[in-house]
C-alpha cells in the first residue's frame, strides 16, 4: 500500500466513519454528566484545576506514550511533556516531510470542540455513570483526532506532490487562507456528508429506541460539517506551512 | 430504576448487545498481530514473560482502579494487586448480598475465551498495527466483562429474590449443578443468540467491504452461545454460592 495515494487515504478515512458514529453512540448511551468537566468536582483529593475528565485524559496519553502511541504522526495528544515510550518500535517511513508532527497538532481544538458538542448530543441530567463517561469521552476523543490528523498528513503531502510548484509558492510566500482555498474540494466534502448522515442513521436503525438512546444523523453531519473538515484543513495548512 | 427488577436487567443486557458487535467489529479492522499475544515479543525491555497484550491490560486496569472502575460490581479486573482508588466515590447500594465481588470474577476466563476466538474473527497475518489492536483487545475484554459481571450478579440475586427457599437449600447444599439448571431458560437464551445474530448482519449491510473487514455474523452468536451465555451462568452460579 502507498500511504501517499489519495484514493487509498480517502479510503481510511471513509473507513473511520463507523469508528466515529459507534464511538458517539456509546458515549450518548450515559447522560451527559456535567461535573465530569468542571474543575475542582474529579473526587481526586487535592486535584482543584482539573476536571475529571482531563485527568482521565491525561492519564490515558500518559500510559499510550510509555506504549509508543505518539510515534505514529495520525496520534497527537493533548498534554505535554508525556513519558518516552517504553517500547522499542520502529515506525516505518510514510514519506512526510516534516521534523516535528506537533506542528500539525490540532488535539486541544479538537477537544474543546468535543466538549462543546457533549450537551447537544447527550441527555441533560446526572447518571452517576461519570467513570463510564469519561472513559468514552477519551476514545471518542482519539478517534475523532485520529481521522483528522491522519487526513492532515497524508492528503497534504499527497497534494502538494500532485502540483509542488504551486503549493512550493504559496507556502514560500506563507499564503495560508490560499492554500486552504487550494486544498477544498466542496464535492468531496458535500458527499462526506451525505453518507455520514446515511450511516448514522442506518447504523441505529435496528436498535430498541426504548433501551438505546439515539444519537442525532444532523449532530454527527454537522460534527464533520463545522469540526472535522474545517480542522482537517488547518491541520493540513499547517503541515505544508511545516513542510521542510 | 430498580436493579433487581428482571426487565430492567434483560434491557440493560440487550443494550450491551451492540456495544459488544460494534467492538468487536472495530478490532478485526486490524489483522490477528500474533506477536502481541506472544510472551517476549512485547518490545518492553527486560519483559520476557508478558506479552504486549497482557502489559497493555494490566497497564489500563492500574489506570482505571486509581479512577474507581473496580469499586462497581460487574466491573472486574484480570489483575491482582492493583492499586486503591484515588477517586472520592460512592457506589449506592444496589441489592446484593456478597461481601468479596471477586468471588464472582470470571474475567480470566473471559480473556482466554477472547483470546481463543481472535484467529477466528480476525484476518491472519501481521499489519505492524500492534498499538491500535491492542488497545481494541482490552475494550472488547472489558465489554464482555461486563455484561457477564453484570448479569451474573443482578440477574442472580433476582432471581433468588423470587425463588428463596428452593434457591436457599440448593445453596446449602451447595449443589452446583441443579442451580446451573435452575437458572436456565433455553426460550430466553435462542432469543438473545437470533437478536445477536440479526443485529451482527444488519449493524454491517451499510459498510463497504472493500473499505471494512466484516465480522461474522455466526461468530457473535457463536461466542454468545459458546462463551457469555455459559460464563455468565457460572457467574450466577458463584454469585449464588457466595451469598452472604
Amino acid at each position: 500500500m502507498d500511504m501517499l495515494d489519495l484514493d487509498y487515504i480517502a479510503s481510511r478515512l471513509e473507513a473511520l466513519e463507523e469508528t466515529i458514529i459507534f464511538v458517539l453512540i456509546e458515549r450518548i448511551q450515559f447522560m451527559l454528566n456535567p461535573f465530569c468537566y468542571r474543575a475542582g468536582h474529579s473526587g481526586f483529593a487535592g486535584e482543584n484545576d482539573e476536571s475529571l475528565f482531563s485527568l482521565r485524559l491525561k492519564a490515558q496519553e500518559e500510559m499510550d506514550a510509555r506504549f509508543g502511541r505518539f510515534l505514529t504522526p495520525e496520534e497527537r495528544p493533548v498534554n505535554r511533556n508525556l513519558p518516552p515510550s517504553l517500547r522499542d518500535i520502529i515506525v516505518s517511513p510514510r514519506g512526510l516531510n516534516i521534523d516535528d508532527y506537533d506542528r500539525v497538532n490540532v488535539s486541544p481544538e479538537i477537544t474543546a470542540a468535543y466538549l462543546k458538542l457533549l450537551p447537544e448530543i447527550c441527555a441533560e441530567g446526572d447518571d452517576g455513570q461519570y467513570g463510564s463517561s469519561i472513559e468514552r469521552d477519551v476514545i471518542c476523543f482519539q478517534a475523532l483526532a485520529r481521522r483528522v490528523h491522519f487526513a492532515s498528513f497524508y492528503v497534504a503531502e499527497s497534494k502538494y506532490r500532485k502540483d509542488p510548484e504551486v503549493y512550493g509558492a504559496l507556502i514560500r510566500e506563507g499564503k495560508a487562507e490560499e492554500i486552504g482555498r487550494k486544498l477544498t474540494r466542496p464535492e468531496v466534502e458535500e458527499r462526506i456528508l451525505e453518507r455520514v448522515r446515511t450511516k448514522s442513521r442506518r447504523l441505529q436503525e435496528i436498535s430498541d429506541f426504548s433501551l438505546r438512546r439515539v444519537l442525532d444523523p444532523d449532530a454527527v453531519t454537522e460534527l464533520y460539517r463545522n469540526v472535522i473538515i474545517p480542522l482537517t484543513k488547518e491541520g493540513e495548512i499547517r503541515y505544508l506551512l511545516s513542510r521542510s
